[in-house]
C-alpha cells in the first residue's frame, strides 16, 4: 500500500493548509541583519519538506466549525513556527545530524549558533499573535496567547522527561510512563492544542475548549509512535533523518519498552550495558543486535498494533467531537489524517 | 575606593526592587513534575547573586514617573525571569564553565538538559504578561507584550553577531560594530526596554518611549565594557565567572579590538594566529600572553576610559529624561547608578 494511492485528499489539502501557512511566515521573517547566522537560517527547517500537519490541523477545525481562515491563519503560523524552533532546539539536545533529508542546523554551523537561531524563532512564533489583536482583538488574542504558552510549557516538560530518563539511563520505565512523555511532549502542541485553537478562534471563545483533548491526545500517540517506528523501518532518503538515530540516542520508544520485558535475562544485561554507554561508544554492531532483538521479540508489530489502537480510539474521539457538524472537506480531512497518521511513509 | 562605600544607597536600593521581583518570580514557579531535569533548576540562576538590575530600572522608572510598583512588578518579573533565560543559553553557546560562583547548568547538567531549561525559563518569563491583564487591562498589556517581544529579538540578534564573529574568526572588526553589538545584545535588555516599559505602565501608555533610547544606550554600553573589564580584571570569587573566560572564549570585547589595532604587526600575527584556533587548542600561556600584550598597549584602561565616556552621556541623557521629574529615591537611584555601572566590582 502506498500512501500516494489512499491518502490523496489528505495529502492535497495538507498541501492547501501548509501553503496558507508558508505564505504567512514568509511575510512574517524579517530580511534584515544580521543574515548570515541569523535570519538567512530561520526559514532553513521551514522550507524543508514538512507535512504542516501542526496547522493543518489547526486551519481544519476552525473551519469545520464555521470559521474563516483568515482568522486563524496567524495562530497556525505561530505553532507552526513554534515546532520548527522546537526541532532546532530537539536536534541540538539529541546530537543529531540530519532532519528533512539535509543536515540538522547544528551539524552544520555548530551548536551555538543552532541553540540561538531556536531562540529566535521562538520569539518569532510569538510575532504573529500580535496580528490577531486586528483580527480578534485584544480578549480573544490573550485566550489564544494563553493557549500558546501552556503549549510550550507541556512540550519542555515532556522532553524533560525524556532528556532526564537517558541522563538517568533509566531502564524501569513502562508504557503508562512512555505515553504521558509523549502527552506532554508531542501530543499538546502536535493535535491538541491545534484543534483547542482552532475551535477558540472559530466560536469567538464559545466553545468548551476540553471537548478536543481526548481526540487530540489518541491522535497525537499514535502520530508519535508510527513516528518511533519509521525511525528505525523507513527508507533513508524519503524519511530524511538517521534510520536508527533513536537507537543511537538511547531513546526510550515503545519498542524499547517492549524489548527490555520481553528479552532473556542474559540480553538484557547486554541492551542495559548498550544503553549505559555514552552515544559515541556506541556501535554500530550495538545498533544492529538491537534491531535484531527488536525484530525477534515483534517490538515493532507491537508498537504498530498500540498505533492501530490509537488511531481507532481516535476516529471513535471524532465522532463525538466533530461527528454532528455540517459535512465539508475540513471535516473530511480530519477523519482521514487519523489513519493517515499511522500509515504514512515519512 | 571600595563600593561598599559609595554606593550604599545603591546596593540597598536594588536589594529592595530585586527582592520585590524575586517574591514575584518565587510565586510563578511551578511546584510539579518534572522536578529534576526541569523546575528544580529553573530558580538556579535567579537564587544566585545577580543585581538584578533589570527589573530595578524598570521599577524605579514607573515609580519616578508616578506608577505604582504593583502595576510594573509583573513586567520587571518578566525581564528579569527572561535574563537568566538569556544566561543559561549564552553559557551553553559560549560554553562557558561557572556563573555567578557555581557551575553554569550545562557544565553541571550537560547542554541537553541546559538548553531545555533556558527554553523553559523563555517561556515562564511570558507568563507574568498574563498577570498583566487584569492589572492593566488587554490593551496595555499587549503594549508592554510588544516592547518584550522586540527586546528579546534584539538580543537574539546581538547574540547572533557576536557569534558569528568567534565563528568566523573575524579580527577586520571596528569599535563601531563592537557598539552595534552591545546595542542589541545588552543595552535593549539591560536597559531601554526596562526604562521604556516603566515608563510606559507609569503613564497608562502616554509617553514617548523613545525618549529613554539614549540614556538606556548609554548605561547599557558603559555596563558592558564594565563587564567585560571585570572578566579580565576582577577577584575570582567574588566575580564569579571563569576569570579571563572571554580570552579563551576569543570574544570580541573592546579591549581585543583596541589591542589588535595597537600592537605590532608580528604580534597581531600570533594574535590572529590564536585566535583562528578552537577553545581547547588555546594554553594558559597563550591567554597570559594576551593578557600581557592588552595591559602593554593599554587596552584595558582604554576601555575603562570608553565606560567612563560612555556613563558621562548617560548621565548628560539622564538630566533631560529625568531631570524635570519631582524628587524621589526612585529618580536618586537612576541618577546613582549611573556611576556604579563603571565602578561596580562585580
Amino acid at each position: 500500500m502506498t500512501s500516494t494511492a489512499n491518502f490523496q485528499f489528505v495529502e492535497d489539502r495538507l498541501r492547501e493548509y501548509k501553503g496558507a501557512t508558508q505564505e504567512v511566515i514568509a511575510a512574517l521573517l524579517p530580511s534584515k541583519e544580521p543574515r548570515r547566522y541569523l535570519y538567512d537560517l530561520i526559514p532553513e527547517y521551514p522550507n524543508r519538506f514538512g507535512k504542516g500537519l501542526r496547522p493543518s490541523l489547526c486551519i481544519a477545525t476552525c473551519r469545520a466549525l464555521g470559521g474563516e481562515i483568515d482568522k486563524i491563519i496567524y495562530s497556525a503560523a505561530a505553532i507552526e513556527l513554534f515546532h520548527n524552533a522546537f526541532l532546532v532546539h530537539d536536534d541540538v539536545e539529541d546530537g543529531s545530524l540530519e532532519r528533512r533529508g539535509k543536515p540538522t542546523l547544528s551539524a552544520e554551523y555548530g551548536l551555538a549558533i543552532a541553540v540561538n537561531v531556536g531562540d529566535a524563532m521562538n520569539v518569532l512564533s510569538l510575532h504573529p499573535l500580535t496580528h490577531n489583536l486586528e483580527i480578534l482583538g485584544p480578549t480573544l488574542s490573550w485566550l489564544v496567547f494563553s493557549e500558546i504558552e501552556h503549549m510550550v510549557r507541556q512540550s519542555v516538560e515532556g522532553q524533560a522527561m525524556e532528556l532526564g530518563w537517558v541522563r538517568d539511563n533509566t531502564v524501569d520505565i513502562v508504557e503508562a510512563d512512555y505515553l504521558r512523555m509523549t502527552l506532554k511532549k508531542t501530543c499538546w502542541y502536535t493535535c491538541m492544542h491545534p484543534c483547542r485553537i482552532g475551535a477558540l478562534v472559530a466560536t469567538g471563545g464559545q466553545v468548551q475548549m476540553d471537548r478536543f483533548n481526548h481526540f487530540g491526545y489518541y491522535l497525537g500517540a499514535a502520530f508519535q509512535i508510527q513516528d518511533d517506528v519509521l525511525n528505525l523501518v523507513a527508507e533513508g532518503a524519503k524519511y530524511g533523518k538517521e534510520i536508527g538515530g533513536d537507537l543511537w540516542e538511547g531513546k526510550r520508544t515503545l519498542m524499547l519498552i517492549h524489548v527490555l520485558e520481553a528479552c532473556e535475562p542474559k540480553e538484557r544485561r547486554r541492551l542495559r550495558l548498550f544503553l549505559s554507554r555514552p552515544r559515541l561508544a556506541r556501535s554500530e554492531d550495538d545498533i544492529q543486535w538491537l534491531l535484531g532483538l527488536m525484530n525477534k521479540y515483534g517490538s515493532i508489530d507491537y508498537a504498530r498494533s498500540c498505533a492501530r489502537e490509537l488511531a481507532g480510539a481516535a476516529l471513535y474521539q471524532y465522532r463525538s467531537t466533530y461527528g454532528d457538524l455540517p459535512g465539508s472537506d475540513d471535516k473530511r480531512f480530519i477523519e482521514e489524517i487519523v489513519l493517515y497518521m499511522i500509515e504514512r511513509e515519512l
